[in-house]
């Protein structure tokens, strides 16, 4: 088959399989998931070694190592996947319940019910761990899902697939209801995004390139999951300790993350001051400085290092890295205004003791999650208590922040009469 | 400017204002739309000249009498646009709802609250009222709107989006928070598609064509009115005076509209009988029937005209006129299944007095809104009771069916802690 004619294909059978996913019950959807952890691990050996290909292969390209590590898997990891979609099982089912229920005057009954999307298109990069995360709460939620991962780990996606078709046919999962792309070819990409007659969302997960690729090219909604250029902003009456304290852990904790800080804004009566509790806790973590002029002068008073200025680009740059940027402000509406011209309305944060400019900050800052006294670490589906996590939005549309089950559906309104027409 | 700066600076203008419009209070909003209703009425005869001269110029065009009836503005209509605000302003504001609050393990306090979605775009077609009835919606709910309508109303649109400018600017509506596209040229719609950095949501009101324009170029969510293919079952168990009644009125009530049916499936069981009850209804409306060979057969013997014979096609399009496409089904599995098959997801009954058929209907037919008993003409903002309505999305995601105030807006996750940071 032609690569558009086998992507068509996939397509029409995941909507066809969708329909019977859709009405499943709650217990099989439970006893498909736990069939599907049994056979990840009975299938450990074919997993791993389709796996150590790919590793070899992708190592003969020259892949870097970090990404080499995040291909890997070991009996470990894979038993670490096993235990995901326990979990997953254990997890409450969000469909069906009923959102709100009202009756009208002329008798008729409105029922706002929860249920699945239909079809879900994943687009993922080199962590074959992706594969298994995101069929799971796809088919927990009712939904039929087309899995597109990185050329890199074709095989071992491909075995886990296998591995979570088999287990789940045996306890009731519809046949295409998991699919996984199972060519290499980036025009893959293209073909899913027009199809939207097929798909009814697509959840890139990767880099910029990735989801801009994808939203330039789609018919249908795309969630996406963006840079996180994050603020602390450190308020006059903030608590120094308490503002260094969550500074670093925002900054250092786990600097690879979207939700970690990028940028601090400190107001200029407490500058001096709060630069001297916390320049010694970034020094040691090995953070570079790019700081404005006015900070430019204190950090080089205390003479810290390493320390450069910062640029215009700086501002908007999400590290990702022992990076911070810097920046002495005049006080809350500066900062907020601030983070609304250079921020990516990810996770940002207020430390101050000081009600009414928390407030303000609160209400005025467009942020997914804007922090009052905490890391913006927190902004994560684990940390909100959500159980699990798709990942987090930068949208606004649908789903912002940290997306879990309930986001992988949409609702049907249900009408009950007894004969009403509309006069 | 050229039209791509000038677009541009719209959209930059429109961002810009969307900050101080989140902050405003629901009494300065309402105070905003009851000024702007005041102004509507205080520029009668300004709004009416302009009016005059769309239509004038639109008729020499050779636009159709149909469409120049919608344009057409009288004292009358202008009043009854200029009530439709005052309606808004008295309507509860969704901004600032808590959706949801608790508190984690270590302290944190998450809410989960609504907040205006920013900058809206909407594009639509003739009817001038569109430029008010939407911009108030927006401003409502904290957005600010940038506007734009057919080219044949431009100058009715520019009079109506001035008095609400002036109107609105004297109770504190901040500058460039209703802006209308002074331009006619189609371009600007392809270069507001493009501008996702200036405008979070589009929502094109009008023909498919227009829609399927906006969808192929936009980079931003986009909240889609398609079609409505909607369908009546007529089960085994219906009662037949209460299925002829639902059929003529979801059939004839108003065709032209997308919650009017276009198709009848009828149970074999009872077609014979169903046709003798619903024929001379349908017929004394004047209904074209379009049937497949069984009910062909009995409708002929019955002498119905006009019949034809159904095609493929036909099950797949929306008339919006006095034509309905018929069907016999062996019962309710596959009248699901034609309806999965040929329908657009956006309102179809069954009536029955069978609650297993009934429930097995609502449970799978994935459609916005889905009928027991009644007709599919109540799907609608005002019939749902959400007191006003921009359209009826047939998307899944953010808005599904009837989209009123609410679906105007987003949430944000508000944290409020004691310094807490991530271990």
């Amino acid at each position: 088959m032609q690569l558009p004619e086998l992507i068509r294909d996939i397509g029409r059978r995941a909507r066809e399989a969708s329909r019977s996913l859709s009405t499943l019950t709650t217990e099989t959807k439970n006893a498909i998931l736990r069939a599907m952890a049994d056979e990840l691990l009975a299938r450990e050996s074919a997993i791993l070694d389709a796996n150590a290909a790919d590793v070899t292969g992708a190592s003969a390209h020259g892949l870097a190592p970090a990404a080499l590590d995040r291909l890997r898997l070991t009996p470990e990891r894979l038993r670490a996947i096993a235990a995901g979609v326990r979990h997953v099982a254990e997890l409450p089912d969000p469909v069906n319940e009923v959102l709100a229920e009202w009756t009208r005057p002329n008798g008729i009954r409105i029922s706002k019910v929860r249920k699945p999307i239909g079809v879900i298109g994943i687009i993922y990069e080199s962590r074959p761990n992706v594969t298994s995360d995101a069929a799971v709460l796809c088919i927990k939620t009712g939904n039929a899902v087309i899995l597109r991962g990185g050329s890199e780990s074709l095989r071992s996606n491909l075995a886990i697939a296998e591995a979570l078709q088999a287990g789940g046919a045996r306890a009731g999962l519809p046949a295409d209801a998991v699919q996984l792309i199972p060519v290499a070819d980036r025009e893959a990409v293209k073909l899913m995004a027009r199809m939207d007659d097929c798909i009814d969302v697509l959840v890139p997960r990767g880099g910029k390139s990735l989801i801009e690729a994808v939203v330039s090219t789609a018919r249908m909604p795309v969630i996406k999951h963006y840079d996180g250029v994050c603020h602390i902003y450190v308020d006059a009456a903030a608590d120094l300790e308490m503002a260094a304290r969550i500074l670093v852990n925002a900054k250092c904790q786990r600097p690879g993350v979207c939700n970690s800080a990028e940028c601090v804004l400190v107001h200029r009566d407490i500058a001096a001051a709060f630069f001297q509790t916390v320049a010694p806790q970034l020094e040691a973590h090995g953070v570079e400085l790019r700081a404005d002029e006015a900070s430019f002068v204190q950090l080089s008073a205390l003479d810290y290092r390493p320390l450069a200025r910062a640029t215009e680009e700086d501002y908007r740059t999400e590290y990702l890295a022992l990076i911070l940027s810097v920046r002495i402000v005049s006080g809350v509406a500066e900062a907020i205004d601030h983070i609304e011209r250079h921020g990516s309305h990810h996770s940002d944060a207020i430390v101050t003791s000081d009600e009414g400019a928390a407030e303000r900050f609160l209400n005025e800052v467009d942020s997914a999650t804007v922090y009052w006294n905490a890391s913006t670490r927190f902004t994560d589906g684990g940390e909100f208590g959500f159980g699990a996590e798709i990942g987090i939005s930068t949208d606004k549309l649908h789903a912002r922040g940290p997306m879990a089950l309930p986001e992988l559906t949409t609702y049907r309104y249900l009408i009950r009469g007894e004969g009403q027409i509309r006069e």
